[in-house]
């Protein structure tokens, strides 16, 4: 796979070749971000992975479904971007290498394994990962594969820290990700920032937990009146220098821009302010991203899935500038 | 019913005693924010209430299925507020007393007097109510059950005045409540706000009221202006010290975070600005509060059930930390 | 609980006492057909129960808002049978006691217990058992807990045969409930019944299994060719005179008329079909009854939630007449 | 206007004549079943009226939006029919009028005198209406418009016989037109035939009336046993040959057909038998006939109100064809 | 037609006159804005227009189906303005004129023709046209039939620049409506304002031909960053006194606002910030004006077809403003 | 491609080799009925092809959604029949070839050109066509491509002839293939059937035309009395022994099976009965066969696809029993 020419596809019939992405946009197998599909992880600089997993979430199920559909409504991205006019096909090599497999759906432990060891493989492909899913439980594995150096810096953009202990008998759900990365020594706390945190909970353990090992977090009240400009930088302070994770739960954003998740909380992130956010981290040494909770069984108008696939857009392009930009 | 300790339940088949509001949200009789039921108003400080009527719309019906759908939504909420910590569970005893009952819902004169009835009973238990609509022409009886000792002040957030005179021959109807409330001496029109206002309407003559009976009426414009922060202070200047009620019609807010309602009016609040507004009112002697207009019909995504489940839950912390406050 | 008088409920305000089930539709807090709710199972004849699990999916979650789905349509059910004039609330003392409650709802196992235990302890005090699921996993720990005297019956409504073997690693799915009862000596092969079954299957394990330990299999075909009145007389005749237990999944309906469920499978069951079906099992013994894959979140127009409801208002019509016509 | 070539209309800017209902469906104006609209019953035949009307349901409203939404769909209807190859517009003169007007929505039996005076002008002008709801209510004063001269034979196709007494303190609500009917002379017990009935009551009174008075009651399940004609030939034996109203309530059909309905009982006829229900009658003597209960806000797919489209322009057929055979 | 007094209709049965505008919005035929239908041009200072027409589109069709949800949206609609108290109605008379009619759907050249005509005999007329979309490319033929003297200032909402060149070899679609205005001289590049640009594109030519004949690109992120009173000062700088079009698409607005559209793009105006945009361009001599690109099917909750009929309304009242002003 | 064997695919990421077919079904890209993607015809039996286009709708647009939605919903099917035990990948080799590309949408000439060239060089590789349609206009180029060497027999079924002529200007729309295909010899009206006819229409030109040339009309009326094992029977004798293409309108289903679609008509097939019906023209030579008009924007349960995804797995089955079967 060449990069800027990577992509096209022959027409079976007339045997033609011709560029998928630049179809109308209801034509064509849906992969992510019209990249091209791939079966091996050579020759490739970023690979979009799908996780469709829900079985940590403590409510509504559903994100099961999100790559699917992701995939579906990022049929809408385009190429070059309305602010930087980069195109990241043209940076970098790009493919969608489908979705993690998992050996049983019903062993929490089998699917962390699974989703660590799938990870682990990319990274020694020196492939960076950027993922769709699924629940937030998975970027605990995530990590598990990515941050195997010792701990990583990360930008979690979320409504909750997800940083609870054990829920019904297991430290492993879609509210504990980042306590496990911590005890585990797969992220360094004091480069962690947590921002847009916000809604009732039954304890306050999770924030507490967040305060007690020196995370930043942002709650979202904080976000509002500091503007997006100050978080972004206060975000860079935070995560300094080093190799760094980002992971956008798409329950963030306020309900009203995405509907489609399974713990939504009233007043989050405009669409807008979220663009804003993933903007201010051109440069960063990201190691991988996330978009993770799209549940598209609550999305009837179809919007979560499409701010999902243009986030994914938008990390797709910080991803490629840094690698054009760091080629030897 | 204690404090702290309320609202444990009774396993039917093990026996075992046990939390309901901990339990999984898509557990459990759907009560109004996880609250215990309760067929008695003693030992109570705070009683959430439903009003299934919608027949005083002029437009779109539905609202009569309001109090199901925000008790459905209302799973999603817990305990422990992001901002303040504060647990209202634990400050105060609360429970859901069902519904409302009507001799006749053909009748608008004897569901006034229902709803009146029903709430001098609540007020004269010494207990506070805290109400989902239903249409907005029920805060007239509300307030004939609340307000009998002389006129109130009142924190109207809405898209209208209400303060319309007859409606296709009747003065019950939902946009007229507050005209009768101040034609009955229900309400201090000085001391009567009414925030977020907006929307053509066929003859100016609600919003002539409201000036000429001293009402200080902020239009949206003059709300997005001044910022939530100037918009409470003069709220609040205006209400003063003494006894006030508050009504949150939840056509205030866009139709973008509200679409279902009956009367939806473009351009309104943001659902993290609705949620500062009311934050802002900690300390007020408050006789009650009410949210309505929620119309599930209208709601494909279950958002304005859902916003009107979390703006309960804020009522219900002011409400709860006045009556630990207040405590002798 | 006095049988013909059960359900009285306490005005909280006014102190009068009334009957839910009477009241228009869109009031009361919604519990299953209506009934009152119980937290024990004294004075009961029929137990209501809901099991909001769907861990044991193989594609679409959902079913575990199924349970609250079905109570809230539940409003538009009624007493009296209008073919046989019977009303089962005159019949038989009967409640909705609740959702079953788990230990842990990651671990398939622990639910397993769980489930078996509750309906241990339901079947101990004497009481039948009328369930909403959640998927059909649960019917195996279901009848785990109420056939622990020896195997009983099965009529089996459905468009799967449900007796596949391990899947994803787990024998514990809701693919295959029967295989695990027959191979626990739950169910009678000789004395079961599958109706309805149709749709393409990767393997043709699950059929073969069925029809290998002698269960009566009839294809949708079948059923068709027939006309139910057969159906019934041939089900009838394979299951005898002995103790019954009847499951009936949704999916066994064409998705015209159930849509919200997991695997649905077009060309199946009419709803006047289905009713006409259970209502040809008049004074069978039935031990139990369960309505499982009732999927919320795929049901835009509600239709499945309120079939659910009708057939668990058939199925306590059954059930109710039997404990009349038993009693000593 | 003259028959035949009624309905076409100037282009306002190109001054052109053409007819809008050869239009492609998207285009124009919605009319019930794109008929000319008119303000007068001059020169008429048959007169489309719609009466927005829910305030006599007990449970959903909703059919106030019914006439629009009908109007919306029922562009789709076209004018040749496929069995007969008739053309309706071809025969008789037929118009939109617009909608019933109330002087109040709030007082009920002022609407019930509105709509009965606007019944009978349309009597007096010798025009044959036929409407859409709104709720059942209405065929009450649509009969008090229409039979002046004495009771009328009455097709009822419905799921509920709605013959039931008082509700809620009043007998003008949409259980019980036909009791009022009946008690008034309007319709004749013994020429009154109700078809498709089921669903479980509270009470059977309404049935008892129906059956007490002499009504043939249809029950859904005599309905499927006998088959489509049968019914036919027996309901034609009961009203006989004099003056007849027919009423449709869309709650006739399954909710897989209608399930935009207040209250929708599972198990009904299918659209294919509702059709051949209503061609069955050609010929008879038709004083007005109505489809009711169309309630836009549950009808997620349109699907109920294109239904209750298509049997007005069945309905029109065999109005149309009456006023040609009849003329003198 | 006369001002203030226009729009009465005749009751068909009863004779009698009233407004349909004041009526209960659920009633009366939908038209724009509630305004009476005409087939002429006479007397007339403002025409409502819709062109139901998406053979334009590049991706999601339906904005064919655009005018009719707009008309049946717009019944919430009603007369007095909330900021200015005025009345268009009753300062300028106004009609619903129905739709352009086309001769072939299938031929764009003819489209664009009949189009042309339409709005050239609206032109010479004498009267202002106001329109509903249909696809953004019916602009290029509205401003063939009303730039005939020479090119024209516009100002265009839009996320979009819509100067995109030939696609899928034809120059007439809705992605370059503005590039064939300016090649054929009917607008005048250096009087063009595009607010609310944004989205990334397969190639930057549309940007690039803007920016290169002059006209003024207001990203959105500048238009987020200057605030909208900056925003109309600009666009008022840039179209100066001279004549102007102004062409709103409903995709301006972020997708949370305004789903209902066949190429959303995320990040984009609120509806706040749409309706101050358009209300700060009083006293413009505004040639014409249209809201396109409402896509009904993909409008689940009808907020887009409300937002439509809603900016509709507001730029109704800077026309009839407008037209009072300038009577001699 | 190996027979049997088709299909596996490797785990980018750890290398190994699986059926993506046999994975659970929210998982992995979605290809029709989950065959493995390809860009050759080397090697195939079968082809599986959608056809994004609408430009030939007369009423509402979005078939060109169809492909799209029906892979998504086709990860429903399965492999094994459920009434003949075979499994169609284990007797032919079968790939989603993707979408035929079109050089202009919005040319109607060259569309039929681009699908006539795509399906010729289909049949030239002596590769059978299964397609997804688009609207009904394709089958006409689809006929082009496939029917050089004389007219084939066409089983059609349907609720519209599509034999109409001339529609806004164009012989090419969705309402006329079958007579183009007439005129042109490529099928032969007296080997020509067409079932499930029904609904209004404006002319009865299409009937005519079809009856006029010896087509034999089944109507929906003569299809209920007959039984589909009749229409089976009458359908196998006008086809004969030659050639013959199988075109499937969802449309032929009653909208409660399947609402979308472009031009619903009451009171068409259920869902059963299309299933018998395919399945009774086992062993018939199928030169290619079709799904058409499955419109996902008017379908919110997703049934329609399924139904359309069901449906292309019942051909499918056809042909891969004959591939089988007449292999040399």
């Amino acid at each position: 796979m060449v990069k800027g020419t990577n992509g096209t596809r022959r027409n079976a019939a007339t045997g033609e070749h011709y560029l998928p992405r630049h179809e109308p946009r209801y034509r064509e197998i849906a992969s992510f971000l019209r990249a091209p599909l791939a079966d091996t992880l050579e020759a490739l600089d970023i690979a979009l992975v799908g996780i469709p997993f829900d079985g940590g979430v403590s409510n509504r199920p559903g994100t099961r479904h999100g790559p699917r559909e992701i995939r579906n409504l990022s049929s809408m991205m385009r190429s070059a971007h309305h602010v930087t006019g980069l195109d990241p096909f043209a940076q970098a090599r790009i493919a969608d290498i489908g979705d993690v497999r998992f050996s049983s759906i019903f062993d929490l432990n089998k699917v962390s394994d699974d989703i660590a060891a799938y990870y682990a493989a990319i990274r020694k492909a020196g492939v960076i990962p950027l993922s769709a899913g699924g629940d937030h439980s998975i970027t605990f594995p995530i990590l598990r594969g990515l941050a195997a150096d010792g701990p990583v810096g990360l930008i979690q953009i979320d409504a909750h820290t997800d940083t609870w202990d054990e829920f019904q008998g297991s430290k492993f759900h879609h509210g504990g990700p980042f306590r496990l990365a911590c005890e585990q020594g797969l992220i360094d706390p004091k480069r962690t920032v947590q921002i847009g945190i916000r809604g009732a909970q039954n304890t306050t353990q999770g924030w507490d937990y967040s305060h007690e090992t020196g995370m930043r977090v942002m709650f979202m009240e904080e976000v509002d009146a500091m503007g997006i400009d100050a978080v972004i930088a206060e975000a860079r302070r935070v995560v300094g220098d080093g190799p760094v994770y980002l992971s956008f739960d798409i329950d963030s954003l306020d309900p009203a821009f995405a509907p489609g998740t399974g713990t939504p909380e009233v007043g989050g992130l405009t669409s807008l302010q979220a663009l804003q956010l993933v903007r201010g981290f051109r440069d960063l040494p990201l190691i991988g991203a996330d978009v993770v909770e799209v549940s598209p069984p609550f999305d009837p108008s179809g919007n979560t899935a499409l701010i999902g696939a243009t986030l994914m857009y938008e990390l797709l392009c910080l991803m490629a500038e840094r690698v054009e930009n760091t080629k030897p």
